[in-house]
């Protein structure tokens, strides 16, 4: 999907929600246990009742992988039930030597033909550049991530004051355009955004950490939004474990429609 | 597999290498395309030819992953194929936040019952801990990769004058110990071994490089070995495709037995 396709959708369902699709067999209603494919069909009840609200979707390739064989067909049979029109996200984090990174690539662009996958960035130049070759795909790095762990290393500054996470972004600049590269910022980390937008004003964040992670919507647009948006705010577990009964898909949307709501408004703000 | 018992598996079979079993569909022997898991049957040769002169086998998941469902299929026979005595490494350059990375652990430690998992270090802790948790398994954290790019964040000196890797090695010495934690450090990277070893004296490395992307194994040896060996030597393309003719299985043992023989030397000149 480009760029300006991504940004029509958010336009028109006034939306930049990304639902994160982190099925976990533990934790979907046991109503579904009996099924021949439980985690593809929770999938596919969230994504009828969130596909109206929703911009982007993102499997975290962690929780099919878990399931062996089974949990890839489920993954692939997601992939291929969400409507072409919403932009899916291989939540993968993956990142080799370039020969590796090549086929991470084509495995996600071509075999199983996701829009993005999430990179690591430790490797550099060489891990990265092979996502970066094909037609309307993205990469999207991870800078400022919202767990814990992120203040070991992401907030080290370097001998010339800047912090890793700013020399993330100021160096993978010479590697892609904000036409196919967008970066992991979490929500918790809205006091610096404004330094990420200092450094990146028109590139597209992928925001993790709303909900379960405790980061706040109006904050993330405050700092975060541009005049193209530039947002695709997650969650994951504040809406597809909403409700753990039969009615989760229900409970699932109206999770999703409150924060649609929201963000209607903050895009109005901003004049989008 | 604990430390004693892979020490005890480098002292007996006078080896510390580790075969890379980068199986690529396109790169092997032709003959092999007709049988029904030729990605297996090439191993299955491979392990069979090599199998007393390495220590460790390290498949790397991208390409097995490329291949789809036949690919995990054909991963998980070679794990079972390989020999209870030889260290099994899953170069899988995971890492995500805590929930996320605690899933990769049971996939791969659980499910898989690999004894090792390479894990990238740009998360931070909690990516890295939940990896921990697992008896007589181990992390393998990136700390200077061979690639080019590894050039771009590794070697960025901190305010404190610290190189990041060595940031990252003297950090996770906090998470884990030399029982449950190894790093990987490029052959080509040689001249900073002592640099790293200065850090993590006893700690196992896994070093990649050796071979197809030109690092030498003496220079790892002089720089890197410790009282205890503590190196695995990485070989992938240099072994394995070593020839692409039906006589493949019998090359990649000569090319590993080369590499054997220069370790045998090695071992006997530190008193190992």
């Amino acid at each position: 999907m480009t760029r300006e396709e991504l940004i029509l959708q958010i336009k028109s369902k006034r939306s930049f929600l990304c639902v994160g699709l982190d099925t976990d067999i533990n934790k979907i209603p046991k109503h579904l246990l009996d099924l021949e494919d439980p985690i593809f069909e929770f999938n596919k009840q969230i994504i009828n009742a969130t596909k109206d609200l929703c911009v982007a979707y993102k499997p975290n390739i962690a929780f099919y992988e878990s399931m062996g064989v089974s949990g890839w067909n489920s993954f692939k049979k997601t992939l291929d039930y969400i409507p072409e029109n919403v932009f899916t996200i291989a939540d993968a984090k993956r990142g080799d030597i370039g020969n590796t990174s090549k086929m991470y690539a084509k495995t996600f662009f071509e075999n199983l033909n996701v829009d993005a996958v999430t990179v690591a960035p430790y490797m550099g130049s060489d891990s990265v550049t092979p996502f970066l070759e094909f037609a309307d795909k993205w990469v999207i790095l991870l800078a400022l991530t919202s767990n814990i762990g992120s203040l070991d290393f992401q907030n080290t500054k370097n001998e010339d004051g800047k912090q890793l996470f700013e020399r993330v972004l100021e160096t993978s600049q010479t590697w892609g355009t904000d036409k196919n590269m967008m970066y992991v910022v979490g929500a918790n980390r809205s006091e610096q955004l404004s330094e990420v937008r200092e450094i990146i004003p028109t590139h597209f964040l992928l925001v993790p950490g709303v909900g379960a992670q405790g980061g706040s919507l109006e904050e993330v647009a405050k700092y975060g939004m541009n005049d193209e948006c530039g947002l695709l705010v997650n969650s994951s577990r504040g809406i597809i474990y909403a409700s753990t009964e039969i009615d989760f898909a229900e409970k699932a949307r109206q999770e999703a429609q409150k924060l649609q709501f929201k963000m209607d408004i903050l895009l109005s703000e901003k004049g989008i």
